[in-house]
């Protein structure tokens, strides 16, 4: 059913995509604050439920790409994804229907509320990734067979080129040449699809999950559980598993370098409580990869693994990650959609250069007993 | 006056255009095949004079762009550039009245025959750089105000992409950024102009020139002449000046990379007859940009720096130098309209990085006496 998202939602919004957005995604706050901007201006966004989309209507993803370093540094405007979706109408003859979200993470689960609220369209409760991917290419809109292109990239300054290509790797190769050219990020059309595409091929709900798992966080403490608890209350009942505590502990060392249109590092922890004695690695390329305890891998991607901060139980983005941190590290096992051969082969561990199997998160914890 | 361009001019034209192209804008070889290939399957071309293009249609530029080393081993289909241009025309929605070159040098002179003979369109006889440069903002369209942009480029597998932007300089920017990503080699449709902009911005009347100078090569022999005092009586006819002999040696180093889209290096030769004892040394950038007799500089950019056999008097292209060939040297001056403090600053020596004046190859030569 269809539902109304004002600033309030978008508040608890954000604080989930930080949940799924894996670290990545870009910093929710900024997008946030742009989409609730966008509200207050335009009024609030009519959040369509996938079955209430014709099947022959045209919808577009709508998002940022690049590196979220950047992105901190170099603050939108907040017209130029809408800019891509007017120049991705133009060229196909056709006006959307809707927006949706690439990603259900981070700033990208917040940038297509900006389109909508400034378009005057609905926004559609469905993403193409079920967390935040660093590349294009790693959309279950690609998985299950939808061209990528044509798309439109637009940078802060008004520059914006319309992207052809003969696949969806090759669109991603060359999209980021021209964010890297264009200083790091830029805001993408991409993936124009049929209502009947969308419903075929998206992960579906997962902008309600969002809002669910916020709202569950910043209520925790009034109903005496532990935000950690509530998130995985708001999770039993979605298409994930079952958060894994894998590690609590306080950051020493973090590695992070902006290079080839993307952020990547690696960030290390020295356990305490139950985990003191302990080390723990995550390696990162936008979004966090694979995690490590004591040299023993404990989770790898495309299972999802976020840090929250210990206290407050609040997710943290891998750019806004500093020595002395306390954190908590939780593995979240992906639906199973995300999980076939054909998925893995696109955004397993291999892919991105590990030669690690992928071994579900739930069963290393069993493993580890 | 219009006239027709067959297999016969090409040859010739291919030659001239090796003499102007300065090393570079690619091996003429290939684009002078291209070029007869196309006219023999649809017939000869209609070479326009400027002054018969009416003010108000539209006219665009087409060519290669990229480093010419990797254009000689990845050979286009033929009709990249010709897609380029159809891309372009549905953009603007306005068909062209011609096409014509964006510079006069190497596989450039050439490409837009092959689109012209495939279009069915007539090929207006001008210019924007009256020599080869490497890259897009040097164009003399550029220097006096015509947009760049929308530009497309495309790739042999049917990749392509529309770019607008903001100035040429970032036009230049984000498309070597795709072409990088497309391997290295690209084929644009840029500048579109209305017919006043090409007469008021061009450098007119380059083609026939080239194919003057490639004549005049040719058939020296037949008149008894050397081809090198023949090319100068074709140059002599012309806005451009006197060619000056730099140098005569032989190749004992040739130091070239292929990247970032460019190929970049120095070639290193040692006198022979009255150049016994003296060493000789080009930079380039795809172009010849800087020669050296001694350390002295005898010759910068934008004057063109040409190597010749030195048995045949043909010209050769930087990526076609090997060790122990016997070269002339010969640097030719540029026309005046190339030599403004607005064209210097887009194209003079301290634009390459060198912290040179530019003084004209004509008056070094004087001072050396």
């Amino acid at each position: 059913m269809a539902r109304t998202i004002g600033v309030e939602e978008i508040e608890y919004l954000a604080l989930g995509a930080a949940v799924l957005g894996t670290g990545g995604g870009g910093d929710p706050f900024i997008g946030k604050l742009m989409a609730q901007k966008a509200i207050k201006e335009c009024g609030p966004v009519t959040l369509l439920s996938p079955e209430e989309v014709p099947d022959d209507v045209l919808v577009v993803p709508t998002a940022m790409m690049g590196a979220p370093t950047v992105f901190f540094e170099k603050i939108p405007n907040g017209d130029e994804a809408l800019h891509s979706l007017r120049r991705l109408e133009d060229h196909l003859g056709k006006k959307a229907f809707a927006v949706m979200p690439m990603e259900c993470g981070g700033l990208n689960s917040t940038i297509p509320f900006v389109v909508a609220a400034r378009a005057g369209l609905p926004m559609v409760d469905a993403d193409g990734m079920g967390r935040a991917f660093p590349e294009l290419q790693m959309e279950t809109f690609n998985v299950y067979g939808v061209s990528g292109t044509p798309m439109v990239i637009t940078d802060e300054r008004g520059n914006w080129c319309l992207v052809n290509t003969v696949d969806n790797a090759m669109m991603e190769h060359i999209a980021r040449g021209i964010t890297v050219r264009m200083g790091g990020v830029g805001h993408i059309a991409e993936y124009p699809m049929t209502g009947k595409q969308m419903k075929e091929t998206s992960i579906l709900h997962t902008t309600s999950l969002l809002i669910d798992i916020g709202k569950a966080i910043v209520h925790a403490r009034e109903r005496h559980e532990s935000p950690l608890e509530a998130m995985s209350k708001a999770l039993a009942k979605s298409i994930y598993g079952t958060p894994v505590v894998l590690f609590e502990g306080k950051i020493v060392d973090v590695d992070r370098t902006t290079a080839e249109g993307f952020t990547r590092g690696t960030v290390q922890l020295e356990g305490i409580g139950d985990y003191s004695g302990s080390r723990f690695q995550v390696d990162f390329q936008n979004e966090n990869l694979i995690a490590y305890r004591d040299e023993e891998v404990v989770a790898t991607v495309p299972d999802l693994i976020t840090f929250l901060d210990l206290e407050t139980s609040k997710p943290l983005t891998t750019e806004t990650l500093r020595f002395g941190f306390r954190l908590v590290c939780v593995g979240i096992p992906t639906p199973e959609i995300m999980r076939s051969q054909k998925a893995l082969e696109i955004w397993g561990p291999q892919y991105f250069g590990y030669d690690l199997p992928f071994i579900p998160v739930e069963q290393l914890a069993k493993k580890r007993g």
